[in-house]
């Protein structure tokens, strides 16, 4: 029987990342039938259509085509997505014909230390997937607000209510992939 | 009499750059009351909170301080922000409570090979503005459409009807920051 | 075989009306297994939980419901989405448990007499979509810049290019439809 | 001494609204320099640039001329603005030429029964304003989450620290009424 690939994108850089602690959670809970790979390499440069395509970014391409669905996991930074994620982003959708995000399936999952839990980071990644013609889930959202709350330092999830919207959160996304692959 | 100081950031990072172009034109055009500067280093590392600020963006920190208004200038990448224009806001907006940004005036110029002319990106910007706590002008907009018609291959602004929207845009953005200082 | 019902929604209220006369225009060029069906009267009340649902919305609902997708036309106002077809939105989604979007796949046509081509009333409407769990499509994006050019006074279309591309937007709206369902 | 006059905007249309009740317990704790009225009247039809203009439109749009600043307060429905205040700006922005926010100070208090607190309406209507020309403060934000906990069942404001907030919320849209007037 066929897995279902997703690739987890995103995580602050810092140690103890809570939006990056939220992905690794979410590998350690991941049924059977879903193999999910977490992307570590952010080192980009800035995007420069006249730069040939680095090679890190030819294998994140790659490891894009091949997933079925692609989860997100991110911070907000000033009222949206982290730049250096955007930067990925760009990268990954160049060159034009090239879109690596061209059709797939996609889930969102953010949390903030205040109570709007990266919702305005959210809105704007979704923005972006039109013209990347990702397709993300709409129900359930995964927001988590008060996340110092949530997280210990190491940037593991330790908030029990919090874990178990991970399982549903996952089945919702790979049903949706399957849906409109 | 004292100059106002605006500063400009943005452009794409390729040769022949439009909004790069456009930054370019603004500053050959500015009147004698404004002193604009155009940010050019924009080899920031992906902001990290962890890393000690890179002496880079300390000096980028510093003109933005020292700067009446601030003056964006972008494409849009994917109906949002370049990612590395994103980068730099992030690395200039921190560590908390040294938001560099704070109280600002702004004004953003846009342009697009399409129709809508990096309205979206312009419209992301905005809502950063508000965590930042800059003070965009409303109007007037300065957005350009089918850019490719407008500039030449190096970048150079080459359209008249266009041109002549600079200076009274410069002059709506020295009014607003001497108003609002 | 069945048909695929879509409902049309939106249109100013103005005679002459642009994206009114781009639903009867749809409507006009539907190819044979289409069911394109124009909802006509938003001559509802203020919503308000406290009232009962009153007769129009009822039927609304309904249609809504029987549909299979839903094609909005619209203006921007005020950048934006007009109030009163927001209004409408709201009354069709509530009350509480018996939204009658849930699910439904969705087309968007805006226009305006600039260049942006009402495509801040578009984003706003996506977002909306997320709550109301509507998936549109991503592309095409159905957008007419200048569009005293492209109609005539009593609200046709006049423009050859735009109708070239009805048929099209309606048969992606169509598969969509059908995949999702 | 000249009082700031502020209009107060919104609040849900239902018996026992919170938003309504936020805009209520700000005019009791208005300090005496402010005037702060509250519109009351969403009585209107669905605009439409064909009608004309209605008198309570009329009224509507003099007490925006008036103010010195306007006070929106509002629920989010759909992840947006209401729809019948939507329709109220449609209308107060008509006709072209007669735009009744031109230049005006804002401030924008909302609550939702969830974390969000309204914030996705709140940044809808922020871009409302750039065509509205009117400027809002972006420091404080006044967003209420979990709002159930900190209204009674008439709409009374009960929370204590909410309530702390709105004098200095108050103030600070009146200095800045001041200086950009």
């Amino acid at each position: 029987m066929d897995k279902i690939k997703i690739l987890g994108i995103g995580g602050s850089l810092r140690k103890g990342s809570f939006s990056k602690g939220l992905l690794l959670e979410a590998k350690k809970l991941a049924p059977e039938h879903i193999d999910l790979e977490i992307w570590e390499d952010y080192d980009f440069p800035s995007y420069n259509p006249d730069l040939e395509v680095p090679e890190n970014v030819k294998k994140f391409k790659n490891k894009i085509k091949e997933a079925d669905g692609i989860l997100f996991s991110l911070p907000e930074y000033n009222y949206s997505v982290p730049g250096f994620i955007k930067n990925a982003i760009d990268w990954a959708s160049r060159p034009y014909g090239d879109n690596s995000f061209e059709g797939k399936a996609a889930g969102i999952m953010s949390e903030s230390i205040g109570t709007t839990a990266g919702s305005k980071a959210q809105y704007h990644l979704r923005q972006m997937f039109v013209f990347l013609n990702i397709h993300p889930i709409n129900k359930p959202e995964f927001m988590i607000p008060n996340a110092t709350d949530k997280f210990d330092k190491e940037g593991n999830l330790t908030d029990g209510e919090t874990r178990d919207k991970i399982i549903p959160y996952l089945e919702a996304l790979v049903d949706w992939a399957k849906k409109i692959r």
